[in-house]
């Protein structure tokens, strides 16, 4: 049952004064069970309790820490109707979308269990010793990735699963032997207290140490920043607006220690239409991003909320196409009235810019918190000039710009901010006359796409989800996908160390099996000559 | 010949008014030659210039730019001599040592040329498409590492060829496919513009673009200042003090679009002697630590500037021994005259802390800006208690903490900052008993050694340089290695994109044979399916 509580390590605690609900947008109500948000009494026993939890579990093995994993999946899992109700109750977001995300946290948790399980993750190195070499001997160096240390996660309002309590950000983590405190989405606190009851379930049931996970209410940004600020915390994950990621990485920079934010923020991601293409399929295309605008009210981070065409009969074409195909769905019910109601005042601001045409904007009666989906126009000289043009309506809502020609579409790329997404629609043979298109839009995204649309994020090795700053805080790793690891820990070198007490990654019988690269040679033997010690 | 010019892309220019000389510290008198310092338009000049060599620069094979790399490594070993002479002018180290850093220099080149010629370092993973797949297809996604744009280099102090114009940080960024442009150290401007001269000559011969790398001057703060915070700058490699270290990360994190800073810092290198070892071998010992504090005039970001023992008659009589075999050894000249002052100016204040004995203080007569060598010895309580103990002192000098019992070394270990490298001194077995000490200075440090020195840094793949702030900024990287590479480059998805407009890293026929991770099996075949586009 839910008891409004913080998960304190393996403790409920509730000592704070502060208390808050979540809220029904679908039922338009709040939800009947109080939460009390954590104290700083409470914050700093969470970081100091990771910390301690820390020493023990930063030398779990790899298998112990998969089937940690795998429990949490089994113990979400059994949660079964319970976790569906709460999450669809706190999120207005219909049971199939539920069920779906649960089966993508479910599958995260698993997919990182299997890359930890063997230890190739941690990326052995070794250089073994040539103890005659002239002028100077060379020593015997090893390298792999160990934890950083505790990993604070906040919530994303957006997916109260598979980027809340046990999301990408904690397995990823978990995963690479860090411990957890997540800053709980008060939108979806049951859901993460339910979440987070699973995690405690699995880490008591696989013996892992009490402080490796914990789970802390809270409804403002007090709880939040304590966590940022604190000594004990060493690297943050967070998805979410640009305005609350920037905070968070201003405030781990200007720490005396600074740590890294890895902040997955806001994004438009812009989709290239070419003329021939606009005007071959301009049907298709229409119906295929009336459904990518509007997936799940627009509240996906990979929505496209910016079209860039070249103006004329076959950009009309499809504008007008996209504005019939996009009036006839069914608007969807957006996360929280703060939400719905940023959409609506974020539109208005657009919508009142000077140049800016509405192409199409649903008029029907809609229940409360219902997001209306919107499409408009404006030139190429009018974006280029006016940066509010260039910001994100978080919601169903995409501007098509009407560039002079294919010149201006590579300047408008260029400008763009960074982002996590860009598409190329395009002819066969057409993409290829367009090379400095394509450059100016690699400069600017992470992930660019050919004939498909931005939303859908495949969870693979292969993904990149992040991108020039203000898509990421740090373009360098991606918040998606069993890489995602890398963000939470570093490389560490041992010189001359004695074999047995090497990890198992390093030591030379290298009884993991793994693929290591030994003297520059990817190998999975293991190491013959005895290790010299060089006193 | 040295003309005192910044080099802004193939071209030099000295449009400045401020101008400054370097100094030899050994004949303690200013060089003749007037360096001019690089002007803001000069600097815009070089930035703007990089942007566009990256639009180039960043498609061009591997094997073309290890061309390039080697291409420098020969016209820096052509300037001969003459590059040896400027080097000990500008620096006063020996040119034994010159001539082994140039080696270095020449060698990390040439490591990098080798690391990126066939492209196994973009890290090519590839899921290929499922059309198939219920309830959604799947796509297909090819991710590769590719490079930031344009890095800033702060050439360093020390190591006036190895750190610095051509050094690790430009080789690895060239490596990468980013342009570079070089704020190059006052100290040893002359150096510098030989080496920049280098690098031009082998990027004309090479066919590089334009602007691919420039060599600014500058005296002061403030033309690296106007660098960091240029928007055309995508990342920052400097390696120096913590002070300038910190503005800099400072200075880049609060842009409008942050860049990662990748600033290697001071470093005290703690190195733990366990009781055992103190007692069986402290002869040997002291005299392999009397020439590690004191090689180089103590001017390597690894001299062991703390030793951490526990207190009695075996570190005693290391401590004797020590301060006996140390002032036996003849100070070095240090780099130039506001070092060799810092260094006298910080060791004086260390000896007027509370507690701190003097052990061994070189005493004879010195020329102006060597350096004298001193030991001290403080307590367990007393470092603990006085953060200024903690600091480091650039130069030859160490101080030895004699802890109450190992309780309280381990304590201090936990306690101190975050440093390159920490060293532990053992008897064979006694290292097992003290588990938690070697847990906690694995959390402190990015290379751990047993029974060695931490001078001495090898140039391969196993190597962590770098470690937890203020060691660096960001300990997830290494800043000597090719792994350094990873600095300057971010992961790239391409989804269900045309096999011929792909890199050649992620077609389909693997033209380069590289070893890439596809469909979770890392293979160097080919892949036989044709690509599905789902448009």
């Amino acid at each position: 049952m839910i008891t409004g509580k913080n998960q304190i390590g393996n403790t409920l605690s509730a000592k704070g004064d502060k208390t808050f609900t979540t809220f029904n947008p679908k039922e338009n109500k709040e939800n009947a069970q109080q939460f009390v948000e954590a104290s700083q009494e409470e914050i700093q026993q969470a970081t100091q309790l990771a910390t301690e939890a820390y020493q023990t579990y930063k030398q779990i093995s790899g298998a112990k820490k998969a089937e940690f994993l795998n429990a949490i999946a089994d113990e979400i899992l059994a949660l079964d109707q319970t976790l569906i109700d709460v999450y669809t109750s706190e999120s207005g977001l219909p049971e199939g979308r539920a069920q779906g995300e649960r089966g993508r946290t479910v599958g995260q948790l698993r997919a990182f269990a299997d890359h930890i399980a063997n230890g190739t993750w941690v990326e052995a190195t070794i250089d073994t010793a040539q103890p005659e070499r002239t002028p100077l001997p060379k020593v015997d160096l090893r390298k792999m990735l160990v934890p950083l240390g505790p990993v604070v996660v906040f919530g994303a309002s957006n997916f109260p699963l598979a980027f809340s309590t046990a999301g990408g950000d904690t397995a990823a983590a978990l995963a690479s032997g860090c411990p957890v405190i997540v800053k709980s989405h008060p939108m979806h606190a049951g859901t993460g207290e339910l979440v987070a009851g699973a995690v405690i379930r699995a880490a008591e049931r696989t013996g892992m140490p009490n402080g490796v996970f914990s789970n802390l209410n809270s409804s403002g940004i007090e709880v939040g920043a304590a966590l940022v600020k604190d000594q004990n915390v060493k690297a943050v994950g967070f998805t979410g607006s640009i305005k609350g990621g920037r905070a968070l990485y201003d405030l781990a920079a200007q720490r005396e220690e600074p740590i890294p934010v890895f902040a997955e923020m806001g994004s438009i991601n812009p989709v290239v239409i070419l003329p021939k293409a606009a005007a071959e399929r301009s049907e298709s295309l229409a119906k295929t991003y009336a459904g990518s605008i509007t997936l799940g009210a627009g509240q996906f981070c990979t929505n496209p909320g910016l079209i860039l065409g070249v103006k004329g009969e076959a950009l009309d074409n499809f504008t007008n196409q996209l504005s019939e195909e996009i009036v006839k769905i069914d608007p969807n019910c957006m996360l929280h009235p703060n939400i719905a109601r940023n959409f609506q005042e974020n539109k208005e601001r657009m919508l009142a810019q000077e140049g800016v045409e509405v192409k199409a904007d649903y008029q029907q009666e809609v229940a409360s918190n219902y997001g209306r989906q919107t499409v408009t126009t404006v030139s190429g000289d009018t974006f280029l000039s006016n940066p509010t043009l260039h910001h994100e309506v978080f919601g169903p809502y995409s501007m098509i710009v009407q560039c002079e020609n294919t010149g201006q579409l590579e300047q408008i790329v260029a400008k763009i901010e960074g982002q996590l997404t860009g598409t190329i629609i395009a002819e066969d043979k057409e993409i290829e006359q367009h090379p400095q298109i394509v450059s100016a839009l690699q400069n600017r995204v992470g992930r660019i796409i050919f004939n498909g649309v931005p939303t859908g994020v495949e969870v693979c090795p292969s993904m990149q989800h992040g991108g020039p700053y203000p898509a990421s805080t740090d373009s360098r790793f991606t918040a998606v996908g069993v890489n995602s690891i890398k963000r939470f820990a570093r490389p560490f070198s041992f010189q001359n160390w004695p074999n047995n007490l090497l990890p198992d990654e390093l030591k030379n019988e290298n009884p993991l099996g793994i693929l290591r690269l030994v003297d520059n040679q990817y190998t999975q033997q293991e190491i013959q000559e005895a290790v010299t010690s060089l006193s």
